[in-house]
Order: C-alpha cells, then structure tokens, then sequence
C-alpha cells in the first residue's frame, strides 16, 4: 500500500490542482448526493469506480471500506469467503470521511501545483487511486488493532471496559516505529520521485541529503502527510475498532 | 506514461498469474462481447472502466484510444476542444487488440508468478491501469509520425504514394534512440522496483551491474518488452498512421 500511495501521488503531482474536480457543481455530473447537492466530479468518479469495482466484490473483502457503503451494487460474482479475523461488532469502523477531508484540505495542497491546466480527468483518476490506497492503508489498522488486543487483551479489557480512548491510544502508539515508517516513506518518495527521464540520476547517499535534484514530489511533504495525517488516522481506526472490541451484535 | 506503466508492472507483479482472470466464462460476468461470447473479468473490468470514463469525456482526447470503442457511451461532460494535430482520416488508427494480446500472452506471463491467489479483482485492476498507459504510450505513435512526416515531408510523401510500408519502417526507425529508451526503462524498473521494505537499499551503480537484490520486478523483463513489443507495436503505429497520411475525408 505505501508504495502504492507513493506512486499514485507522484502521478498526481504530474497535474495541477485543479480546484474545479473538487467543487460541486462546477462540472455538471449527474448524480447528487443521498442529501440532494451535485457531486463533484471527484465524488462521481470515485463513487462509479465503486460502482464497478463493487460488483466484481472488492468491498466484500475486509480489507476494503468503500466510501459511499450506502450506495454499493449488487454482486456480479459469488462472494469470496474471508477468513473472520475481525470481531464483527468492530468491523464497521469507516473513517473515510475523514480521509476525502484529509486529502483534499491538507494533501492535495501540498503535492499539486496550483493552478487549472484541464485535465480534469486525469486528476481525479489518480485522485482515486491515492484515495482508495489511502483507505485500504489506514484500516488495514483494524487488523493491527485486533492483533494488539489478542497479545495483550488484559490490558486493552480494562482501558475499553474504563472507555478510556486516551490510555488506549498511549498503549498501541510505538514511536519507534511511527519513526521508521516516516524515514521509510521519505526514502521511498525520494527513490520513486527521480525523474530518471533527464540523463543525471541521483543516488540514494544524495537523496537522503537535504538536497533533491529532479524530484517530483517533495519527499518531506510525503513523510509529513505520513507522520501528520495516514499514522494519526490508522490509530483512530485502531482506537475505534477497540473500543467496539467487547461489544455483542 | 513510462513510468505509469513501470509503476503498473511493479503493482501486477505482487500477484499470481491468476489464468481466471483472462479466460471467458471462468468468473461469470454479466457482459458478452459483440460476437456473443462472455467476456473475460478482465474484459468486463476494462470495458466497465472505459463506460465510466468515457462519460467524463476520456476518449475525446485524441491521446486515448479505447479497447471497446463501439461501445462508449454518451458524453455527460460537454466535450473539450483539442487542438486539431493528428491528420484527420489517419487519427483513427487503434491497435489495441494487439496490445492485449501482447500483454496476456507475452507480459504478463514474463512479469507475474505462476499460479492463482484468488486476488482477481485486484490483479484485474492493475492489468486495466497498464493497459491503458500501454495504450496511451503506443498510440503516442500517431504525434510521433506526424512530426516525423512533417519534418520529411517529400521522403514519406513517396514512400507513401509507393504504398512502401517496409521504407517507411525504416525511415521512421532511430536506432540509436530506441537503445537509449531501453537503457532508460531498466534503469527505471532497477531504481522504481526496489524493496525499500527491508533495511538494506542498492544504488544505482549497484543496480546497473548484473545483479539485483531485493527487486520486485525483473528489470531485464521491462527492457525486453519495450524493445521485443511496446516499441515495434508504437512503429507500427507510425507506420499505418502514414500509410493513411495523404487520404482525404
């Protein structure tokens, strides 16, 4: 997922931002929403890719949240049988709202030029991508949290039976490893991010220095869309899915 | 494009070689092909992609040539206004029947492990996303034979009144350049294909010597399917462009 992330937002930092593939209304789609306003044209898009990918069973899969769950077609295919790792009460958790907001008022911003150059449907296919990797990447802390409780469930019993979603938070964070993952992230957007298309390339000793030549996208942007936004939202989902952890259908 | 298609390879070839995907019948779709039989889940996937964005006006820019042409459906964005480059009764050349016979009979063999994961939808996805940018990159060609035919007009013009598809080829072909668009695509699928997941990294001098660790995607594998298919099928486009240049409406 994070290579995919990384790709996708190389790819989109291609185009310029393109504030029209966001608003509602300004590219006339013809669907609105379940409470009666224009889609944009990315909601369109992301919810017809849904539409299609739906039906082939993508959200049957547990790994995925889709992010119009209200509007999901009817399957083409038989579902797939899933191993049941997740308590079901919990399984639910969707904080995909919050990744559209995340994405475009802090991301989007960041990564893409300003300006308007057209190529509106380009944006929003690539928008699409890095969202629904987004999604897959952030609830994949579900699954993260489910492992979590089974190898200290005494601990995370009491802080859920308390509804103390701070302490719960304090016991799953391992800064350690946010660290790593931010360092991880930052060497891949500089290795992806060279633009190998001039003759010169750079290496990785220079790339982690604090110069980069020829990139394509700022790989501290990318680490602090990791470090501000992907880790804090993973450990929602985690706190979240924690505290539905003891619940019964 | 190149790298949008490197990125895909690298993407696909997390997955198996899932045969289900591409053979007729072996996942039920509720789609059949022009000649009556059911498409394949990758047939349904592309077609299904093209449906919904050929809506948001895709396939009226003269860079994108769809894989079910006959049928796409009505625009609901009013359609862009694009330069008039490509000769009008050429514009039209589309060889992607070729380009996926080319990938399921030569790529994607070469690039995925054999066997069958059950990841169908996945591994159909990043085959729609590869075909596409292969699509948009051979069809690249028709700009290239413009430019090509506008800079040698008198030498093509004959060639072409001579119905000479084999001169033509030749004129057409750089040598030189193709070998720098080789080097250029391992150099890539080295630097892009790289397991940044584990501790270690390699450079680049490291990556151009003959062995590489840790990578996701055989760099030799790329090289090959640029020069033994994307680059002869890209001439090949050239090729009938010009062979249609000095026809009228």
């Amino acid at each position: 997922m994070e290579d995919t992330i990384i790709f996708g937002l190389i790819e989109r930092a291609q185009f310029a931002r393109n504030a029209a593939v966001y608003e509602p209304g300004a590219i006339p789609v013809p669907v609105w929403t379940r409470d009666g306003r224009q889609m944009s044209l990315l909601e369109y898009l992301l919810r017809e890719t849904e539409q299609v990918h739906g039906r082939i069973r993508r959200y049957t899969n547990p790994d995925e949240n889709a992010f119009f769950p209200e509007d999901l077609p009817p399957l083409v295919l038989p579902p797939l049988e899933y191993p049941q790792v997740l308590w079901p009460p919990a399984a639910g958790v969707n904080v995909n709202s919050k990744i559209m907001e995340m994405y475009l008022g802090h991301l989007l911003p960041e990564i893409t030029p300003g300006g308007d150059d057209r190529n509106y449907g380009s944006a929003a296919m690539h928008d699409v991508v890095i969202l629904q990797a987004l999604s897959r990447r952030i609830h994949y802390g579900k699954f993260v949290a489910e492992a979590k409780f089974q190898s200290q469930t005494d601990k995370y019993t009491e802080l859920i039976k308390c509804r103390d979603a701070r302490g719960i938070l304090e016991l799953l964070t391992d800064r350690a490893v946010e660290l790593k993952v931010v360092e991880r992230v930052k060497l891949k957007a500089a290795t992806f991010g060279q633009d190998l298309n001039s003759s010169g390339h750079t290496s990785p000793d220079e790339l982690k220095s604090s110069e980069y030549l020829a990139l394509r996208i700022s790989p501290e942007a990318v680490a602090d869309l990791y470090e501000q936004w992907v880790m804090p939202l993973t450990k929602e989902v985690e706190v979240e899915y924690l505290l539905r952890r003891l619940d019964h259908d």
